[in-house]
C-alpha cells in the first residue's frame, strides 16, 4: 500500500534508532528497506537531508541500498537534496550512480553540478556515454529535449516480429519502457511506431514494417515542455517520441514525466494567477531571497497601478469631503468589483490554457459574460441596497446599487477580455492575474463610484 | 503529427463541404477519416454537435466509422455532446456503441442518460453484462470507483508464465491495458502484481506466485479521485488496481484516466483560488444558470464580510473629514496588502495540494514567511514614500509607509496561517481563497491605516 505521512516518520525513526546505535545491523537495516518502495525511501531520505544531523544516516541507508536501487532513489529526491549527496560522494562513487540512472535523471543531476566536478565526471567516462550526456545537457530547460530519455526501443526498419520481440527482450532492463516501440530508418529517421501489444498478437514472420502506424504523433525537440505533456494527455500516449530537425529519433518522453510536467505546469499557472513568478522549487525549499524576487516585481508595480485609484479620489475631493459617508461603502464596492473581475479573468485564463477555449471564442464567451456578469451585479445591488438606505437613505441606497451593477458588469468584462488582448499581443494570458485585474477594477471602480454619485446627488439637490 | 486549432477547422471544413454535397461520397469520407486519430475527430465533432445544424453532419461521420472507432470517437466527447447524439440514435444503436466502449466509459454514458432510457437500455442486455453495469454505475461520482475500467488482465494465482503470457494475448484486444497484470487468488482477493515485462523476461515454466509483486499499490473503491490520481504520479504506475473492501480486485484506474483526474482536479484548484464553486463541464459549455450560482455564493457573502471595512471607515469618519488626503492612499494601502496576502495564501494551499507543505510544517512556514514580507513590505514603504511627501508632506508620508509595513507583513501573514486554520479544522484549505482574503485584509488594512494616522497626527498636531 502507499504510504501515508505518519508511517513515513515512523520509518524514519525506525531507520534513525537503528543507525544511531554504535554497532547498527546493516543486514537488518537492508532488509527492511527491501520493503519500502523507493519513492518512499526517497521522501525519508529527503527530510534526513534537511536536517543537517542526519545527513550522515541519509549517506548510510544510499550505501546499503544496491547502487541500482541507491540510483533510483536518488532520482526521487529533489536537486538541491541530490546536490548535498553528491557533495559527500567521490567521483568514482558519484561515476556509478549516474551510470544506473535513467538519462532522464541523468542529465538534470549532471546540470546541477559545478562545472569543474562536471568536467572532472566527463573526463572519466567512456567517449560515447561523454556524447550522450553533452548531447542531452545541451537541450535547453523546458523543451521537450530537457525531459525526454534516450532509453527506448528502437527497431529496425525490415525486421520481422519475432526478430523485434528478441530486441525487446534484450533492451527490457534498460528500456524506459518496452511497451511503445519506433521503428528507425538506417539513417534513424522515425518512420513508424507499434505497441508491445500490437506486436505480440501479430503474425511472428511478418515485417514490422507492415503492422506498424506510420503516422506517428511527435514532438519536436525545442517543443515547449507544456505542449508535451498536453499531447500525451489528449492521445493518451504511454510516451511521445522526440525528433530532431531531420525527423531522427533523439528520445522519448513517458507518461510519468509528462505527468510531473503537467503537475508542475498547473502550479506555475496557480502561481502566475497571483503575479508570483516561477519558482525553481517547492515553496518550502525555494530560497528565500528567490521568493522574494518572484513576489516583489508585481506588487511594487502595482502600487504605481494603484496610484491610479488614489488620483480618482483625489479628482473627486470635493464630493466626498461633502458627503464622507460615501467613502463607507468604497471598498465594499471595489472589492466586489475585483472579486467578480478575477473570477472572470480566471476561468478564461484557465480554459485557454485546457484548451478549452479558443482566441475565436472570444464573442461567444463575452455574450455569455454578459449575462451572468449582469445577473450577478443585480444580485449583489440588491444584497447592498438596506444597508445602503440605513447608513445613508434613499438617495446614498440609489447610488450604491447602481454603482454596483455598473462596477461589477464592467469589472467582469474587463475581466474576461484582458486574456485575450494579451493573448492577441503574444503576451501570456496567465498575466492577467488577480492582482493585475483588481487592481484595474479598483481604479475604473472609482471612476463610476463617484461619477454616479455626483450625477444623482446634483439631480437630489437640483 | 498532432493536429493544431488550425488543422481542425480546416478538416471540418473539408468533412461539411463533401457532407452538404447532393450526394456526399460516403467512401472518400471513411478514406479521410481513416487517416485522423479519434481523439481529433472528436474535436471536430464535437464543434459541429455544438452547431445545431451540423448535427446531422456528426452523426453522418459517426455512421460511416466502424462501431468500434465510433464509440471510440464518442469517448472523446463531452458529456453533453454524447447526449445530444445518443438522443438521436435508436436504443438497438446505443447499445452496440455501449458494449464497443471501455467500461468506464460506458458508465460514464450510462449516468448521464434520463431513467426510462437507462431502463429500456438495460432490458436489453445481457444479464453479466447489465449487472456488471449497474455495479459500477452504483458507485459515487469523485471516487476511485466511478473512474475505473473493469477491463483489466487477471491472472490466477498458480498459473505458469507461459499459461499468463497466452492469456494476455486472448484479452489483449479488450482490456485497457496488457502492460501490468494483477495475480487473483481463487476468491478474486488481489494477492499480486506484475508487468508484462518482468513476465516476458521470465523462464516460461515458472509460476507467476513466484515472480510476482506481493506488496501490491492499491486503492480502495471509495478512495477520493484526487488521491488516486497522487498515487499513480508518486510511484509512476500505469494503472492503480481497485479493491473492495474484502480485498477483492474490482478495477483498475489507469495512467491517462489519472491525467486527466489531476488536470479537472488543477482547474477545480484553480477555481477555487477566485471562490468559484467546481464546474461539472468547461467554461466554454456550462450553462449559464450554473456558472451564476457557483460564482454567486461567495460574492454575496463577501459583500457582507466587506461591510467590516465600511464600519472601519465610518468609525475614523472625523479623522477623514479632517484630512480627506488620507484617503488618496487608502485602496493602494489596501490593495496591496490585500495582493500580498493572497500570494502567501496561494502559495501555501499549492505546496499543501501537491505535499510540498504539511500541517507539521507550519513553523518553519511562518518564519519564512516572517522574512519575505517584511522584506516586500519595507520595499513597498520605500516606493510609496515620495507620493506620501509629494501628496500629504512629511506626516502623511510616514503614515504611508508605516501602515503599508505593518499591512503588508500583517496581511501576508494572514494568508500564510489561513490555509493551516482551516486545514486543522477540517475545512479544504483551498477555502481561503484570493477573494477571501483580500476581503479579510481590506477590513484589517483600514483599522492599521487609521490607527496609525490617528497616532502620528495626534503627535504632530500635539
Amino acid at each position: 500500500m502507499s504510504l501515508n505521512d505518519e508511517t513515513l516518520q515512523e520509518l524514519k525513526s525506525e531507520l534513525l534508532d537503528e543507525l544511531e546505535k554504535e554497532t547498527p545491523s546493516k543486514s537488518l537495516l537492508a532488509e527492511r528497506l527491501a520493503e519500502i518502495r523507493s519513492a518512499d525511501i526517497g521522501e525519508v531520505l529527503e527530510e534526513m537531508i534537511e536536517e543537517d544531523e542526519e545527513l550522515t544516516a541519509a549517506l548510510t541507508v544510499l550505501d546499503i541500498l544496491s547502487t541500482e536501487r541507491a540510483a533510483n532513489v536518488l532520482g526521487y529526491l529533489p536537486g538541491e537534496s541530490q546536490l548535498e549527496v553528491v557533495g559527500e560522494l567521490s567521483d568514482a562513487q558519484v561515476l556509478t550512480l549516474l551510470e544506473e540512472m535513467g538519462s532522464d535523471e541523468r542529465v538534470d543531476l549532471f546540470n546541477l553540478l559545478g562545472e569543474d566536478r562536471r568536467e572532472a565526471l566527463l573526463r572519466r567516462m567512456a567517449r560515447q556515454e561523454r556524447e550522450d550526456l553533452k548531447r542531452l545537457a545541451s537541450y535547453q530547460e523546458g523543451t521537450a529535449g530537457a525531459i525526454m530519455t534516450s532509453d527506448y526501443v528502437a527497431i529496425a526498419s525490415g525486421m520481422t516480429v519475432s526478430q523485434a520481440l528478441m530486441r525487446v527482450r534484450q533492451t527490457a532492463p534498460d528500456a524506459e519502457t518496452v511497451y511503445q516501440l519506433y521503428v528507425l530508418s538506417l539513417e534513424g529517421e522515425l518512420i513508424g511506431t507499434m505497441s508491445l501489444r500490437q506486436l505480440m498478437v501479430a503474425r511472428p514472420g511478418a515485417v514490422v514494417d507492415d503492422i506498424m502506424i506510420k503516422d506517428v504523433i511527435r514532438a519536436a525537440v525545442d517543443e515547449a515542455q507544456e505542449e508535451v505533456a498536453r499531447i500525451v494527455a489528449r492521445y493518451d500516449l504511454l510516451a511521445l517520441p522526440v525528433i530532431d530537425t531531420d525527423n531522427r529519433l533523439v528520445g522519448i518522453v513517458t507518461h510519468d514525466d509528462a505527468m510531473d510536467v503537467a503537475e508542475s505546469e498547473a502550479t506555475e499557472d496557480i502561481h502566475k494567477g497571483m503575479s508570483i513568478g516561477q519558482l525553481e522549487d517547492g515553496v518550502s525549499r525555494v530560497p528565500l531571497w528567490s521568493l522574494y524576487r518572484k513576489r516583489v516585481t508585481w506588487l511594487v508595480l502595482l502600487v504605481f497601478a494603484n496610484l491610479f485609484s488614489g488620483a480618482g479620489i483625489a479628482y473627486f475631493e470635493d464630493i466626498i469631503a461633502a458627503q464622507v459617508a460615501l467613502v463607507f461603502f468604497l471598498p465594499l464596492l471595489i472589492g466586489s468589483g475585483g472579486n467578480a473581475g478575477a473570477q472572470a479573468a480566471t476561468l478564461m485564463v484557465r480554459g485557454m490554457a485546457t484548451g478549452d477555449v479558443g482566441v475565436k471564442d472570444w464573442s461567444k464567451m463575452l455574450g455569455r459574460e454578459l449575462l451572468v456578469a449582469g445577473s450577478l451585479g443585480l444580485t449583489m445591488a440588491i444584497a447592498v441596497t438596506p444597508i445602503g438606505i440605513m447608513r445613508g437613505g434613499d438617495a446614498v441606497a440609489a447610488i450604491v446599487a447602481l454603482s454596483m451593477v455598473t462596477i461589477v458588469l464592467f469589472g467582469s468584462l474587463m475581466g474576461m477580455c484582458l486574456p485575450f488582448v494579451l493573448e492577441r499581443f503574444k503576451v501570456d494570458p496567465a498575466t492577467a492575474s488577480a492582482p493585475l485585474v483588481t487592481t484595474l477594477i479598483d481604479a475604473t471602480g472609482v471612476l463610476i463610484y463617484f461619477t454616479i454619485a455626483t450625477a444623482i446627488l446634483a439631480q437630489v439637490s437640483g
